[in-house]
């Protein structure tokens, strides 16, 4: 089922949980999502994870098959997990948590009617905030994502040739990530939320809004899946703007990076200035104990200031944010947004993306992934950041 | 909001609904995932779509911003269809759909307690059915998706160089299926199956079992995403499966062909061409009124006539279909499993895949695309068949 390497890092996760768990009143937590099994297994698998307030969870497996360890079953159907726990001579629980956000209405009925709780919690939230206090272990995956995140934006350059679609650009650095062991496949919270690989935004794709809430839109190729490149050819004096999803290690990190051909207006760089100055400011000030929405407050001012407003995080469609959370998911606490009630913690793991989008020459601005830790935030994807001309 | 041209199509689509929603006795139903929006919608937003049982739909943007049309409404959340709705003149449902096998628990609690409905029917069902039956346009998208998925599969041989791993021999296959359009994202229907792309098996690759309900599994790169390529550099004597998604028109084709570092033993190519025998007897036998079971029943039949049933759609882990539908997602309405209620219609599209995994070998067998029509069923997805030594 997991390696014994794991097992001590596994061991923290589901004492968290059950710490959670018993402040709210929970007997159990059964899980059934891929984000949540992956958190408290160390795999994806088809089945439940059944874990008690107390006690060791119980790993329940559809697929795949010969699956081993302590704890493990097999079962084809949610409703033979009532029947194995009292045959272990365990009580079913009162309270039981299941992942009301996450999982169909019809699954959550269904699994309702096999414990028969007398009250049922959400364990989505529970698990969004545990999960947002990342481990050592975590970070570390983490940390090697953006390190190959940042090597593959590196090459991004030598890849552009002139005259090619923003399209045909995005493919080559999709293939790039691809060879640096990018598994591709982006997981994100909320059913409504698709996206392939990451976006490549050239010019003014930039203003197309896309239903998604992604920082920026971009028009799409398709009434399907209508988001990011659009078939742009590139023209002297605007941006290309990379925001690819790091998908290497099963830790998601997320990075921006600026490109242009030639020189753009001064308005796009007195722009992108002010995202890095609006990135220095949080680097300056966030750490442990800081409000999220005291962060874009600040930015927000800042953007003010400069009269750049009407530009930020969208032209014709704003995003309502400056930063969210990472690591399973493209989108996990804490959010830097107006309202945001989150409060920075040592673990917290985070993009910052404050960017302008600017008619006539496109997107610019940066993002990073970041790290709290006990004193400060540390910057997971290190690379020049600067509008590179290509 | 969307073209003229495309609105007597959806008009259609609007009908289809209300006829099964008559029968149900539903009043109205209210869509939000993204599958069933782009189906009554023909472009994928966020926010909902309001049908009653009788009359036109109305349309509930949150985003993209700027979309127009009649009956289009901006809101902010659910709260504010109902108030719509009531100035509009239109009485709230007693009997409302929601998509109860798609949205979160706690969504469609949500849209509960907007309308109170007396009483809620599964949407999901319902839609699952109509969008079952394609339309003359419909099929012309999949048809377009299946004619790219095979000229792409024609120049898969090109791409293949001796010594490469089945993870480099994926990435090229990747970059042609972008190149050709191929938009990437595969939607398929449960919360819990997730793939990039498709599947490239390489040798014994395919007996690993994933946790996935797809006909074949591979061991994958990564605990968080355990299926396909899993590093395996081909050997002579072994064969390459590839079975990637067509996600070119918003209609998902599928298609598998089967390559091999030169010959393969005499089983392999015995399971291969009987893998193709059953295509050619459901090629004879399948048009409307056929019942699903009745075709896996025979293929059955015919794998144990010729002592192949250890093989069958698996070895360690044997998936329980040899066909699934397919359309906006990979995996709809008919299935061709041995409990499957079924019966084939004109409209059906449907993927037929029987394969078989040899040990030491890797995987063979064939998958297409197939339309029903009057008579009979239509190949959509044309290429030669054999297994291909690169």
């Amino acid at each position: 089922m997991f390696t014994e390497e794991i097992l001590p890092e596994l061991n923290n996760r589901w004492k968290a949980i059950q710490k959670e768990m018993a402040k709210k009143g929970a007997d159990a937590c059964l899980i059934a999502g891929n984000v949540n099994l992956f958190y408290v297994a160390d795999r994806v698998y088809s089945g439940y994870c059944y874990l008690p307030v107390k006690g060791a969870p119980c790993f329940f497996v559809k697929r795949p098959v010969a699956l081993k360890g302590e704890n493990v079953y097999y079962v084809r159907k949610p409703e033979q997990i009532a029947e194995i726990l009292l045959r272990k001579g365990m009580a079913l629980p009162h309270t039981l948590m299941l992942e009301l956000d996450e999982l169909p209405y019809n699954e959550i009925v269904r699994l309702q009617s096999v414990f028969i709780p007398e009250q049922t919690l959400n364990a989505t939230a529970t698990l969004r905030k545990v999960r947002s206090e990342k481990s050592a272990y975590e970070t570390a995956l983490l940390r090697h994502s953006g390190q190959l995140h940042a090597a593959c934006y590196a090459e991004v350059p030598r890849l552009y040739r002139p005259g090619m679609t923003d399209i045909d650009f995005s493919i080559e650095i999709e293939r790039l990530f691809r060879k640096k062991g990018a598994l591709g496949h982006i997981r994100v919270f909320g059913q409504s939320m698709e996206i392939f690989m990451g976006s490549v935004i050239a010019g003014d794709n930039a203003i197309n809004p896309s239903p998604y809430d992604f920082a920026l839109g971009g028009g799409g190729l398709h009434n399907s899946l209508p988001v990011g490149v659009n078939g742009t050819i590139p023209e002297p004096g605007t941006t290309i703007m990379v925001d690819m999803g790091g998908t290497f290690t099963g830790y998601i990190s997320d990075m921006t990076r600026v490109f242009s051909i030639g020189k753009v207006a001064p308005l796009a760089y007195e722009a992108h200035q002010t995202a890095l100055e609006i990135q220095s400011d949080i680097e300056a000030n966030a750490k442990p104990g800081i409000a999220a929405c005291d962060l874009y407050n600040a930015a927000i001012e800042k953007v003010k200031k400069r009269n750049l407003l009407p530009y930020f995080m969208g032209y014709n469609q704003q995003a309502g944010f400056i930063g969210h959370g990472l690591g399973i998911e493209l989108n996990e606490s804490p959010v830097l947004a107006p309202r945001s009630k989150d409060v920075l913690k040592a673990g917290h793991t985070f993009a910052l993306e404050p960017k302008f989008v600017i008619p006539g020459t496109g997107a610019v601005g940066i993002e990073n992934t970041f790290v709290v830790n006990e004193n400060g935030i540390e910057k997971l994807t290190v690379l020049n950041e600067e509008i590179v001309e290509l």
